[in-house]
């Protein structure tokens, strides 16, 4: 059976909702932040590189959410998650993924995980100012060039879907304010709607 | 045809070997980035982020370089760039660019382009102070727990080893010494003896 490891309010919902998506056979891990769970030795033989998600398989572990929903989408081929027959549509959800985790995402990391990056009190205060600016600039782009709507790749849903929603949940924190996203604000409220959001969502934070 | 947008000494590369290994019928277009031709009209055209690689196909443009890279193995499927027919397989590879796309490059970054990030001089030098670390402890966990040998997946040659490869490139520029790394060393020097790169590199920088 899958085993998904996760911490609340991370990126791992959105592999979260995939697996609730394709009706996997699954269950999850908790992995506690605030206990720093993910640094201790228990947790990084799962994942040395002590983040979550990480998604125990019977092949092996994999990581890294773009890989992870790629591999629900293929596993459950049924679920209809992304194009599976076609290289330039798969292309184009991987494009749109890829750019979740190596900008919008490390422009929100800057908030809360300077350390990664500096070492000086004053380098993460100068970080944590950009960020409204920086993840707001990272919205406007997908508000204005990549989603299409209703769903993120057009009329069909797919694994970018659960991906977007779940940064999106980050935007108040982060000092944006989602209203100048009209599409972003009307997928999270459609979202918010589906089953499979709802049965994640109150897994990790029920 | 295929035509690739790249600017030299970036993670263009990548995305430029797999074309050649696979045979590609491609053509490429060279941004100049000293001119700062990625933030003119005429290429935010082609990729609204202003960043390179950039792939036009018969369908649209692709971004992103975890993308492009699986769009060519699929694409070419004789070339044998990735394992097509066998999803954990994949999503390996996959994992492994979403690590180097999403961590590794983004460490490297913050030695040159820390205002993405933050906007006063002392934050950028911050940043620049801690990425020999940064970048150094990203290659430590490749070292030790990623790749595999003799290609990063292991006998077989895929899209992770060009994206590795390009990656690389950078270890002496950031100040990380290669000889801590004797795997991704030895794995640099196998690569520079393939036709393919040999190509690529004597395109983009001859």
């Amino acid at each position: 059976m899958l085993k998904l490891f996760y911490a609340p309010n991370t990126c791992a919902l959105a592999s979260h909702i995939a697996l609730e998506e394709a009706g996997a056979d699954y269950e999850t891990a908790r992995i506690d932040f605030r206990a720093n769970d993910q640094r201790k030795p228990e947790y990084l033989a799962i994942n040395p590189k002590g983040r979550v998600p990480a998604l125990v398989t019977d092949r092996g572990i994999l990581t890294e959410t773009p890989a992870i929903l790629a591999f629900v989408a293929q596993s459950f081929p049924k679920s209809r998650l992304a194009s599976l027959d076609d290289a330039f549509a798969f292309a184009r959800i991987q494009a749109f993924n890829s750019y979740l985790c190596s900008t919008v995402h490390v422009a929100h990391a800057h908030r809360l995980r300077g350390y990664r990056w500096a070492d000086d009190e004053a380098a993460f205060a100068a970080m944590k100012k950009k960020v409204p600016q920086s993840v707001g600039e990272c919205f406007d782009l997908i508000e204005r060039e990549m989603f299409v709507g209703p769903w993120v790749m057009g009329e069909t849903y797919t694994i970018s879907d659960p991906y977007l929603f779940t940064l999106a949940q980050w935007l108040e924190g982060d000092g944006v304010d989602i209203a100048r996203f009209p599409k972003v604000r009307d997928h999270r409220h459609r979202m918010a709607e589906r089953p499979a959001v709802k049965a994640a969502l109150a897994a990790e934070l029920g």
